[in-house]
């Protein structure tokens, strides 16, 4: 379906109403390898798909006649207030979906006053995102590395930068097999840099693609102690699927947890993330905000993950999909879909703002 | 398929057997906007889907030997007499299935002897479809507005030509996200009015389409107290799915309630109304009448919806398909379908009578 | 797929090897007015599928080391002993699928020497069903008539030309609303004469097609009584799908019961029969032999049938599709690949005859 | 879809990556009677596809920050330390797939240090196997011959050969109907022999195909005594499903079990291994070794079975297609694919060695 033609690198024609549109649209326009490298999930991809159908599974109770005239989506994460619980997730390359790159996601974050956690792989220099919109609000997403020097670096820089927080991302002490990326032999192509490694040491290794050998899957609970030591900012573990490891950061005093199984592309079998959000959030019980991940499209999605004990989720893909679709435009567009569609399954639930949502909106026999 | 061949506007061939024929029969001759606009649900039509796919999950468990040599389909609503269990639930826009529009819907129910709850949004006014039918029993679909002297206008004027209650629809504080509807940017024709809005200050307004700004998101229990001061109607509130708003309508005194999603046109992933249906039967305890809409196709989901516990159902899209094939005699054959499908599922279970329908006829297990 | 080619009437290539081949041929030659008839089902066709859906979601537990040299297949019903528990079900007018008829259905059942309960419907009269394989054992299937008198005449006449015992079919008050029949108008051929009924007043009216109006929906558990005390057969009670009827049936003195829902053809909406069986059998309490048809396909069914508590099973359609391919050698192939499949089965579950299947062959978690 | 275009017998272009993609190279690559003969399962193999969906129903619980910077997949079977904890399943006629047949295996399992189980019928004989591989583990697949002399020469002469098991396959008391090979009348090609019964009296009846009549029917549990009397070989039996089953085998004194429904090629509608496995290793209770087969595909398939308590887990249609792409070449890429996959499953799992596999791992409320 050609949703529609494009007259001078512009869509004149159709809008787009919902987010697979975009991604229909992003199919359509990117290139294979770069599609493949987005939509890729690990091995037979049971765990990318299940993060979307698992919502289908979740019947929401809606309740009626309780005056939802005035509707605020706000929330806050962190302490600070954002216009609605939706903020993008750390991905790569932008630049493989529109030209601009991360300047572009960092513009359209800002606008709709959401939280860009942006990615340690960035096509632009976290310099350059923060120079492109100064007001936004932002985390900053960190691996760390075998030469620790290379991550405390990082570290220092994001913080001189005014990031609000650091994303630790654990699940990827190997990178999952994508078989289509195999196939492909996916690399970043050569005009594009990960910028964020420019004159550093192991730029050279980058350059050519995905790193590989310089994550260190010796990674454990100590480095958390070791990453206090060298910061101030919030810290925020991403990628905890089980209630263990959630007690386990509480234990280890991080400000929050992302459930997240990384869009499906590391493990392959394991749980959709909103199937793992509940056992986390009742063994966590209040002690650190707890984020989530993966498969959310619809504005009642969103609502389930609320409703559910998420804080505020976050979205990867569809992401990249406004970027490819527009650019900044493109992702304002998305993020103005699911504020929209959020706001109204809220108001069609019988809920005014966020602290209304609670459990009582699930079905929990369909679970 | 194509199910006959018209000749001279009328369908001479073969008969359509089932209310998917209608369908059928609706999908290959109203326009695509039309067809969109009736079949249309919310977002990812989840909920529209599942108020069918529920039904095939219910399993009957008939009784034989029961001498069902007589079998009596016929039942009350509100106290009043019907030939069975199954009313058209409101409709928007008759004319559009049909040049008559509400005119042939009046009719044929009161040939079937059911009740007709007429739709607000009317394409013929209350007046017209009371003068076509004067003797039919008809309840009157209201929404709660913005400008409260609309409604009581409203109000007066249905009780004054005898409607004989007031269905309040509660689910529609904002209209549901329906995506082929904003990709065809439906709006009724200008040919056609909501006819009951001519003559009124607001009509301008409405002339081109789809009411939107007019309804009362902050529609309340509050006005249930004020409608009840201003009329001696039994009022009906739609749109509840929970034993909570169920207890509460008890609670303010209304004479009934509609378990209702709206056909999946607002809320996605809210449950099936018949999943819906028992936790507010059993909450209701025989308080007051408890009715459901939404996915009804064949005599034995009529049957199976008695079976725990509503006191009767309506059809809305299956209405719309009759009328589009033949009008007043389209919609006659759909609810003579209907009709005879139910009284055959009950004497193939081993009932006589309505009031012989309980939930011994459901094997629980699988629900 | 054009399973072989005909030369002179007969089917010269490829064996059948399963009772879906069988059907794939009956399919593929049969008229579609026949082929409709007897693979119809009642309005969404649900129970007729589940039949055979819910045999695929029962687990075997086989057990090895068990010495399955030998296996005897044998059992008895009501006291008989026959060749393995696959009969025969009532179905009507079998002169349809082959020039024969029912003779060649009674020739093959006495090859295989198994019971064949023949219809009230054949198209060949009893006498030339027993003329035809006088050493078969044959039960009798029996309507109530309006007219007692007719029945009572039936039940003499079969009692008379040996028939062992009388099933009375309880499940069609009125008959099933099968959609195909209707489009297709589905009449009996003029050449084919219920034969059964010639020469009785009758006959005219059933002349043209399937009887209607004759058999008496207010039967009730009064006529058992009736049907006893004009017969010494044994009666056995086809159609009951609940454990409240079987008890009722235990109590009514009658030797017998088949767990059917007439191949879905009557309620849509009733339980899978071997969804049903187990309460049944656990109601009865081996006070009298439970029987079921509906869905049986290979001899794993028979098997998990049996592990449930049926004491034989009973084919419809798949002797149809028998017949439709070489009439009484059609039935015997499939009668003996059922036999063949079943005594496999067996074998491969570790039992060496009918006595060892038990419940504990069948996964119950997975029920 | 084409994978890849063959140069001089060799595949030049892309890289299989992963097992489905062997599978889809050796269905082009094969003729179709092999193929079905390796694919089939018993009737509508319900159980075979079974075997693959029941791995898809199982969730992980991952685990992170636990250092898998070292991580070990050996293990040991019987006490012999293998690299990895996927072995070959015994499968019949490698000279199908590949011209060296056997001989092919042997040096791929020796290669990646993993168990090899060899068929009895096996297309080279059991000293060509051991002279191709002379370091490799082995153990021998037996089947109990009416001639008992028969079965005692063949372990004699692989006990003086080296092996170090015999593998007792006990659920063929009959062959499974599969229908594909009767269809296709399949038998092994004239050029084809079964080595090992070559010289031996029964060879002539073999010559043509599959054995039928030799295996003997009546094997019991007297028969492990029999076997343990003429052995020092551990003995291990295969086609173990239930937990009845594997408390006698414990009984009896055996030193393992191999869970397996023979690839769903005997009873159909048997469990799927991995859903027989728990209740067999909760009664085994470590009293003996506990492996599997059937259906595993992934690195996570195999991480799945032990979390569940298997051993070792044994792989056998994908050996037929490593080695139907090329041979001991197509045999390592298929078993060093599994290796890494396990192991990286392992690493995103947090577990760093076999032992630490437990059933934490998975998430219990989803089987």
């Amino acid at each position: 379906m050609n949703i529609c033609n494009r007259e001078g690198g512009r869509c004149a024609a159709m809008a787009l109403v919902c987010l697979t549109d975009f991604e229909q649209y992003a199919k359509e326009h990117l290139s294979k390898a770069t599609w493949d490298y987005y939509a890729a999930g690990a091995d037979e991809c049971c765990t990318r798909d299940d993060n979307l159908l698992a919502y289908k599974r979740i019947r929401l109770r809606p309740r009626v006649l309780r005056d939802v005239s005035v509707s605020d989506t706000r929330t806050t994460v962190q302490g600070a207030e954002i216009g609605f619980p939706v903020g993008v997730a750390p991905t790569a390359f932008h630049c493989l979906a529109w030209h601009e790159g991360e300047v572009a996601t960092a513009r359209a974050t800002e606008a709709l006053n959401t939280c860009y956690i942006s990615s340690t792989y960035s096509t632009c220099s976290v310099e350059e995102i923060v120079a492109a919109a100064p007001g936004g609000y932002r985390w900053f997403q960190l691996y760390v590395y075998r030469d620790r020097e290379l991550s405390e670096q990082m570290v220092r820089r994001v913080e001189a930068l005014g990031y609000r927080a650091l994303v630790l991302t654990v699940d990827v002490p190997f990178t999952g097999k994508r078989r289509d990326d195999i196939r492909n032999r996916f690399r970043l192509p050569p005009h594009l840099k990960l910028k964020n490694f420019e004159g550093l040491p192991q730029a050279a290794a980058e350059d050519y693609g995905i790193p590989s050998n310089t994550l260190d899957p010796s990674i454990s609970w100590k480095d958390i102690h070791w990453l206090q030591s060298i910061t101030q900012l919030p810290i925020i573990i991403k990628g905890i699927l089980t209630k263990e490891d959630a007690e386990l950061a509480v234990e280890h005093g991080v400000q929050g947890i992302i459930v997240s199984n990384h869009g499906g592309r590391q493990l392959d079998g394991g749980p959709a993330t909103i199937d793992a959000l509940t056992e986390i959030v009742d063994a966590v019980q209040g002690r650190m905000e707890v984020y989530l991940d993966g498969g959310i499209r619809t504005g009642s999605d969103v609502l389930k993950a609320l409703a559910l004990g998420a804080k505020c989720v976050f979205i990867g893909r569809p992401a990249v999909w406004g970027l490819a679709y527009k650019g900044e435009d493109g992702l304002r567009e998305v993020l103005q879909i699911l504020h929209d569609e959020f706001r109204l399954s809220m108001a069609l639930s019988g809920c005014r703002n966020v602290a209304e949502i609670n459990r009582n909106l699930i079905q929990c026999s369909k679970l």
